[in-house]
């Protein structure tokens, strides 16, 4: 018995997250915070023909906003993205960590205005490229663990 | 500029489950607990040759014991899995519903005793294979929305 298992479809019109840091796909799913009814393949610690292993994401018939893109460079600024149209790759660019981010994120901070019940979109302002640092822009509560922010 | 994007690595050994209902591929892996540092692709409603849309997880060099295979029934029970053995399907069976399952899952009454901190596993016991009905071994609450009981 053969197995029929080796492909995945090919995308015709898309979007494809490349060079994710290893086992940082669902993160990345997260922030995009997508509905799951859309037909995708998500590829964990795939082999990189670099050499090291990274994650993947397709997604069919969805073709990401840029502000959809930068979103990703909070998890995983390496990666890169590429709309297909017609099959081909139209347009490839990387995620660029976006200034400002309004909700997505969670303070970590309990006493900060924005986790007080009150009708507040949290909000957090790159402080440095370097490493990516967020800080909220109620509290200045520096953004330490980036995984344990995503609101749920 | 043509995509090179088509592929997923073929899988010489490892285990593929496929036929998850469309959107569980996250629960199923959720009730599975794997670590996140394995070799995986997970297609989220694809398209099925029979028409309609399924999940399909295939994990690189890991081979699924017949506990946790029987643990996707929980959330998929039509599911099936293979074993690849060297780039062939040596074992296909259908998930069967686990009689008891301990841990993995949380009772959703706050006043069982599972719930008060005590050292204690939670344990569920199989009513009806129709529907897959199951009830706490200790207050008797039947979980009604299995999703919601995965333990985080």
């Amino acid at each position: 018995m053969v197995q029929k298992y080796m492909k995945v479809e090919r995308i015709d019109h898309g979007t494809v997250i490349d060079h994710i840091l290893p086992s940082k796909a669902f993160e990345v799913l997260r922030v995009l915070g997508l509905s799951n009814d859309k037909t995708m393949s998500i590829l964990v610690n795939s082999h990189s023909k670099k050499g090291g292993k990274k994650d993947i994401l397709k997604f069919e018939d969805f073709e990401l906003s840029a502000g959809e893109a930068n979103l990703v460079a909070l998890v995983s600024p390496q990666a890169t993205i590429n709309i297909i149209v017609d099959g081909e790759v139209v347009r490839k660019f990387n995620a660029e960590a976006p200034k400002v981010v309004r909700g997505i994120l969670t303070c970590s901070n309990p006493n900060c205005i924005s986790n007080q019940n009150e009708p507040i979109t949290t909000e957090f302002t790159l402080v440095s490229d370097e490493g990516h640092r967020y800080i909220c822009s109620y509290c200045d509560r520096e953004i330490v663990d980036l995984a344990k922010c995503i609101s749920a």
